[in-house]
C-alpha cells in the first residue's frame, strides 16, 4: 500500500479482464455500507483530524472513495448524472491526474468542512446513482476495481484514525471491546517458556519446510489483481522454512530485555540512525503493559502477534532470533500450497475485516490476517511488468523505489481483499499499519 | 500578546489592587456569554482543529479560559468545588505551572474529545460555580485578570479560527458578512489620489504632532493593566509626529505596485530573508481583489486598513514611504492626550470587538481598534520591572527577547480590554493577528 | 560502495582463502605509491576540505587507509611496532569499531592539522614497517584485503576532491588535461543521428542478447572478494538484452531537449520530488557546454557516456528511452560471457584508474569501466549470505536499505578492482560518483 | 557586530567628517602588519577551513579586507591600478553590492585556492598601492573607514579560527600560551568566598553608582564613529549602580552548581529553549576545568571573566543572581564619566589587542577589554537616525531586529578600535565572540 493515501493508477490498472458481474452488485452494497458502518463511532471532529502526513481523515477516506465512483464511472457512464458538488473534487482527489489541481496533502486536516453528515449524503447519492450501473457487464472490471479501491480504504481509515485518536492524552475508544479473547481459541496456544523458546529458536514442528526449485509467483490470472501483481514468472528458490506463526508480543518482550533496541550490531545502519533520532523503545502504540487499539488502551496479550513494527525493528528482531525475513517468493510459494498444503493457507480463513469493530491481532492458523508481514525483498518491478500506454498507466512502477514488500493481510484488511499475489509495501521505518513479522531459515 | 496562545503568569499579575467589585458579575457573565456566542457558528470539527504551532484550537480556547477559572478560583475558593472532569487539567492548561505535565502544543489538533458540546457543559458547570464567588471583594483582583483573561483568549480564537478556516480550498465563512461597509461612515473617508498621497507622503492635516520633552508613560495605577506594562516612568521624546490615520489597502497596492516586495534595500536583512524563503508577495490573506475574512472571501475595500502584515513587511513600508515607525512611547504619549487631546483618543471609540460576527478593520477615528500598530520598539522590560516574587512572578519577562511592541487594540480585541499602556508582542514575521500600521516621522 | 567513505566489515570479510602472496609485495607498494601520486596536485587546504558529509577530505583518505595497516596489521603482527601518533586513531577511524570513539563524520572538514606533509611521514612509516611482513603466507589474506580497501578509498578520494574543487568559483584545475581526446579512438564511434538513434532505440547491433535461463552469479571462488558478493547462488533469468554501449552525453542531451527534467511521468515519485526540491535539470557538474572534472571546466565530448547521474535519473532516462535498467544478475551474466564471448567483457580492458591524472568517462568496449552502471535491483543479501560470527561480521549487511545496486567500474576505480560480482552500492539520489547508465530490454 | 562576517554599508559610512590624515599612514601600515601577523602561525589549510556559516576562513578575512582597499580606494583614485585578479571580486565581496554576485557564504570555506601565499602577495600589492593614497587629505575619510573595517576584520579572525581550531579533537594551539597569568597583577584580584560573594550579591564598594537624569549618548563627533552610533541624543537614566568587574568563571561556576542550567524560571522562554535544544551546560569551549583557547586548551583562571556566553546565558545568570543586565544608556553614561570620573573608563586602558598572540580575558579595571558587555537593549535606530541617502546608505539599519546590543570591546579587539559610543550587536543565541557580562541594578 502506498505511502500517500490514495490509490496509484498503476495499482488501479486491474491484471484480469474476467472479473465477473456475479455477485458485484451485492459486494458493492456490502462495501459502501461497511465503509459507513466503520465511521458509526465518530463524531464529525473525529473524522476531520490528521495526525501526520501518512495518514488522512476518516472523512477524506469517505469522500475520496465516493469521488472515485462518481469520476470514474458517473461522470462517463451515468446517464443524466449531477455531480453532489462540483468544488469538491479538488479536496477530495488524491493524486490520481497530474495535471488536476488538488489540495495539499497535509491541509487535508484542516477540511472542517464539509462536515460528516454532508459526506454522508454525497455517499448516499453517489451509491444510488451507481445501482444502473452495477449489473452493466461492460463496467465489471471496473466495479471489482472500484471496490478493491474502497477496501483498501477501509484499512487505511481504520489504521490512520486509530494513530489520530492515539495522540490525545485522554486515549479515547472508538469502539468498547467487544470482542474479548476468549481463552486461547482466538490467541495462539499458550505454551510453556521451553516451546515457546523452541518455536522461535528452531523446533522443526513451527516450520513450513519448502525444498527449493522454480516457484511460479506473481497474479495467475485468477481473478482481480492489481498490475504491480504480474506477471506471473518463475522464481528460483532454495530450499527454505517459513515459520507457521507470527512472533509475538512475548517474543517482542524477551527482544526488549535482552537489549534489543540498544544493540547497534543487531539493526541496519539505516534503522540505527532511526532508532537513535526517534528514540525509539518499543513497537508505536505500546506502553507498559497495554497497547492502544481501537477500543483505547488494553492489556497487551502476550501470546498476541506483535504489531506495529517497522521493517527496520523486524529485520532487527530477525538478526537477534537468529533467522532471517523471508523473500516475497518463498511466502508466496507457501501460500500457494506448493508443498502441496494450500487449504492451509487458505486466503480467506485468516483475522480479517468482517464487520467494524476493534480489530486487533490475535493469532491464528494459516498464512494471512492479523498482520502484514514484512519481507526482505524490496519493491521493485517483476520481470517483463511493463507500464501500460496512456493514461492509465501513467504511474506505473511509481513507487518502486526505497520501499519494502509486505506479504499476507491484516485484521484491518477486508475479508476477501487478500491474495498470495498482493503486494503491499512501506518505507521501512513506517510502522502505524498492522504490521508484523513471520520469520523464515535457510534449509 | 504572547506566542503561545496561553497566558504567562507575569501577564496575570495585575498592577493594581484597586479594581472594583462594582459590575464585576455583569462583565464576568459578559464576558463568558461573549466566548460561546463567538463558537456558536462552528462546529464540533471547526472547533476542533489547529492550523499552526502558533494558533490554538476554538474549542481549547473555550476550554482553557474555563480551566483558569476552575483552578484559581473554584479550586481554592469554592465552597465543595467538584471539578467537571479531573483528566481534563492536563489538556487545558496552556504553560503555567512549569512543574505539571501538559499535553504538546501541536497536539491541541488532535482532541477531537472532548467534543464542543462537553466543553460548553464544562463551561455552565464553571460558570454557575462562579456566581456566589462573583461579589467577594477579596476576589475581585484575581476575577479582573480572569475576565482579561478570557478576553485576550477571545481575540486569539477569533485569529486562530480565521486561519483554520483559511486552510480550505472552500474557503468557508464562519458568518455571513451581515455588517457591510455603508458608504463612507466606517470606512476612512475617500479622497483622490492627490489628497491620498499627500496624506500618505505627508499633508500636515493627517499627523498628530508633539513636540517633544518627558512623557510619563506605563500603567498609572488607573485601573487593571499586566505587570509588564509597568511600572510607569518618564521617557525623553523628541519632536515627532504620528498618523492620523492607519496605511490603507489601497496604499498598500501602490507599494506592491511599485516593486514593494522585490526591492531589497526597503527591508531588514531578516525580513528579506523571510519574504524569499516564504515566497511572500502580499499580506497574509489576500488574493487578486480579494481578501479572507470571518465571512469568507470578500472584496477588498481600498480605504481599509491594511492588515496581517508583519514587522518585516511594516518596516519596509514605512522605508518606502519615507517615514518611519513610532517608538511605544511616542504612541502612548499621544494616546495620552499629552497635546490636550485625550477625547481625540478615547480606547472606548474604535473598531473593537462588541459582538459576535464577522469582525474586520473599517478605519475609524482615533488610535484605538482596527488592527494592533507595530512599534520600532523591542519587548523588553521597562526601567524598574521587577520579577514579583514566589510563583505568580515565575516567568516575568519571560518573553522579553525578540519580539516587538505593537499598541492599540484591534478589531478582534474586545471592548474595553484596551488601554494605552497595553503592551502587545509578537515575533517580527508573525502576522495571523489583525496587525496594521501607523506612521511616524520626526519633527 | 557505502555512503560513509570507510569500509564496512563486512566489505572487508574477504570471500576467499586463496590469495596467493606472489606479487603482493609489488601490489602493496604500487597501491601505496598510486594514493600518494593522486595527491601529488594537491595543496595542504586543497587536501583539507570537505564539501559534504558523504564526502572525505583527501589527506582523511590518505591517513585512513593508513590507520588499517596499522591497526589489523602492524599492532597485531608488527614487531615492536611503535605506533606514528597514539592521538590519531580517533580521528581517521571511520566506523570501524562500535565501541571505539571517532570523530563526527562531518568535523573531518576541519582536520587542517596534521599538515599533509605530516600525514604523507605518517604514511611513509607505516608502509615501511609493513615490508617485512609482506612476504608472510599468514597474512596474505588481511593484505589482499587492505590493498582492495585502499584502491577503494583511491576512488572515493577522486570524486571526493572533484566535488570539493567544484564548489570553488574559481573552477580550479587538479591536473592540466593531459589526455585530450585523440580522434574518435577513444570516444564511442562517432555515427550519424539516424544511427545514433537506432542504437538507442533499438538497433539489433548495439546489444548484447541472452535467451534467458539459468545463470550462477555471485562470487566464484576465483580471488578476492568482499562478502556481500556471494554466496555465489543461481538465478533464473527470463531472455533479454544489455546494451553494448553506455548512454551518451547527446543522447543526454536530447533528453532534456525532450522535457525529460520537466516531465513528471518518466520519473518515480521519489525521483520527482527530488527533482523539484532541488530544482535538478542536468546531470552534477554540468553547465553550457561544458562539464567540471578533474582537469576544471572542460567543452562537454557529445559522444563520451554520460556521468554523475542518480539513479532517478537513470531510470527516468530510460522510460523516456522505452527501455530499462538491467537487473544485476542480468548484467552479471553477460559480463561472465555466459553467451560465449568472455573476451569481450575483460574486467581488465576497460577506462579504469592506472595512473594519476584527470580520468574521465570516454567510451571503450566491453562492460567495465567509464562508469558504474545502475541496476534496478536493490541492495539486499543473496540466498545464504549469512553475517559471519564475531567481530568481522559485526555489520554484516548493515547497508542493504534502500540503497541500489551498480555493476562494472568506473575510470576512477584502481585498475584491477573489478570483477563481475562487485557490488557497488548508493542511495538513488546520490551522483557524485562516476555514475552512468546501461540500457536493457526484455526479448 | 553583524552576523554576516563582512561590514555592512550603514556601518561604513562614517560619522565624521574630520578624521586628521595625521598618523593615518602609520595606523595603516600597523593595521596592515598586525593583519598579517595575526596568520603567521596558521598553515594554509588553517586559513582555509570554514567552522560554521557564522564564521569566516582566516584567508578570507585577509583577502576580504584587502578587496576593500582595492574596490573602494585603488579602482577609483589609484593611479593606473591594475587589479591583482579580476576574478578575485565574486569570492571577496561580503555583501556589498547587492547587484554584485558573489560566493555564498558557506562556500567560503571550499576556497582552498587561492592559496595563503597568493592571498598574502596580494595584500603586499595592494598595501604597496595605497602608499601614494595615505597622505592625500581627500582620502582621509575613507582610510580611516578602512582601517576600522580592517580591524573589525581582525577580531571576527581570531573569534572565527579560535572556532574552527576547537573542531579538532587534537585540540590544536595557534600560539603557545606566551603571556602567562602573571601572580594576581592582570586577573581580577583574589579575594575569599565572603567578598566574592559580597561583590557578586551586593557589596557597595564594587559598583559604580549613577543618580539618574538625563545624559547625553551617541557619537558625539569626537572622531571616528559608525552611523549606527548616532546621533548623540539625549535619554532619561533612572539612578542605577553598574558593577566595577566582569562576572567571573568562579562565580559562573556557582551559577552551575546551583543548577542554573536546569532552573527553567531564571531563563526567558527563547533561551530556555536554546538550552534544551541544544543541551546547553556551560559556555562555549569549556571542559572539566579547561577551556578552550588560541593557545589549546588551558586550565580555566576561576577569576578571569567568563566568556564566550550567550545573551541567554548572561540573562539567567544576571536573574539568578538577583540583579540585572545594564541598558546601552546606562553603560555608556558610566562610560563617558558622567560622575565624573571619566579616567577609570579609559577605552584604551583595557585587555585589547596590541599583538599577535593568544588574548583571553584576564580582567582588568575600566568598563573597556577583556569582553564584549550584553545590555538589555535591542539593537534598533537611536532618535532620528536616517537612512543615507544613495548606495552608501542603502543598507542603513538593515539588521535592526531581533538582536541585542553589546558595549565595551573584548581583548580581541584592537586597540584603539573601541568607544562609548560604540554598539556591538549579535543575537541571544550566538557565542563564539569574546563575550562577557557586567551586572547592573536599580537604585
Amino acid at each position: 500500500m502506498h505511502l500517500q493515501g490514495g490509490l496509484t493508477v498503476a495499482q488501479l490498472q486491474t491484471r484480469s479482464g474476467t472479473a465477473p458481474t456475479a455477485g458485484l452488485t451485492e459486494r458493492f452494497r456490502a462495501t459502501r455500507a461497511l465503509s459507513e458502518a466503520l465511521v458509526a463511532p465518530l463524531s464529525d471532529a473525529d473524522a476531520t483530524i490528521q495526525s501526520m502526513e501518512d495518514a488522512s481523515p476518516a472523512k477524506w477516506h469517505l469522500a475520496h472513495t465516493t469521488w472515485f465512483w462518481e469520476t470514474f464511472l458517473l461522470r462517463e457512464h451515468g446517464a443524466d448524472y449531477a455531480p453532489f458538488d462540483e468544488r469538491w473534487a479538488f479536496i477530495h482527489n488524491s493524486y490520481y491526474e497530474t495535471e488536476g489541481e488538488r489540495i495539499a496533502r497535509f491541509a487535508r486536516g484542516m477540511l472542517s468542512r464539509p462536515s460528516l453528515d454532508e459526506v454522508l449524503a454525497y455517499r448516499a447519492h453517489v451509491s444510488a446513482a451507481m445501482e444502473p450501473l452495477l449489473e452493466d457487464l461492460q463496467h465489471a472490471d471496473l466495479i471489482a476495481l472500484g471496490i478493491a479501491h474502497e477496501q483498501q480504504h477501509q484499512e487505511l481509515l481504520l489504521t490512520d484514525i486509530k494513530h489520530a485518536l492515539f495522540q490525545n492524552p485522554l486515549g479515547p475508544a472508538m469502539w468498547e471491546d467487544a470482542s474479548p479473547r476468549e481463552g486461547g481459541d482466538l490467541s495462539q496456544p499458550t505454551d510453556d517458556q521451553a516451546a515457546a523458546d523452541a518455536r522461535l529458536r528452531g523446533g522443526s514442528e513451527g516450520w513450513h519446510r519448502h525444498p527449493g526449485g522454480i516457484a511460479r509467483i506473481g497474479h495467475q490470472e485468477e481473478g482481480f489483481g492489481f498490475d504491480n501483481e504480474g506477471p506471473a514468472h518463475r522464481t528460483l528458490l532454495e530450499p527454505f522454512a517459513l515459520a507457521r506463526r507470527l512472533v509475538t508480543n512475548a517474543q517482542w518482550d524477551a527482544f526488549i530485555a535482552d537489549g534489543g533496541y540498544e544493540t547497534a550490531t543487531l539493526w541496519l545502519s539505516d534503522g540505527w540512525g532511526w532508532v537513535k533520532d526517534n528514540a525509539i523503545i518499543a513497537p508505536l502504540y505500546w506502553r507498559e503493559g497495554e497497547q492502544f487499539t481501537l477500543a483505547g488502551w488494553q492489556p497487551r496479550d502476550p501470546e498476541a502477534p506483535v504489531t506495529h513494527i517497522s521493517y527496520f525493528e523486524a529485520d532487527a528482531f530477525a538478526s537477534w532470533a537468529g533467522e532471517r525475513l523471508p523473500t516475497e517468493g518463498e511466502w508466496e510459494a507457501i501460500a500457494r500450497g506448493q508443498e502441496g498444503a494450500a487449504a492451509a493457507h487458505d486466503a480467506a480463513a485468516g483475522n480479517q475485516l468482517d464487520s467494524a469493530g476493534p480489530v486487533q491481532p490475535r493469532g491464528s492458523e494459516g498464512l494471512f490476517g492479523d498482520c502484514w508481514q514484512f519481507t526482505r525483498s524490496g519493491y521493485l518491478p517483476y520481470p517483463r511488468f511493463k507500464p501500460a500506454a496512456g493514461a492509465v498507466g501513467e504511474y506505473n512502477g511509481k513507487f518502486m523505489s526505497g520501499q519494502f514488500v509486505l506479504k499476507g493481510a491484516s485484521c484491518a484488511t477486508a475479508r476477501g481483499h487478500s491474495r498470495a499475489s498482493y503486494r503491499n509495501f512501506f518505507y521501512p521505518h513506517q510502522r502505524w499499519q498492522f504490521t508484523g513479522l513471520r520469520l523464515a531459515r535457510d534449509l
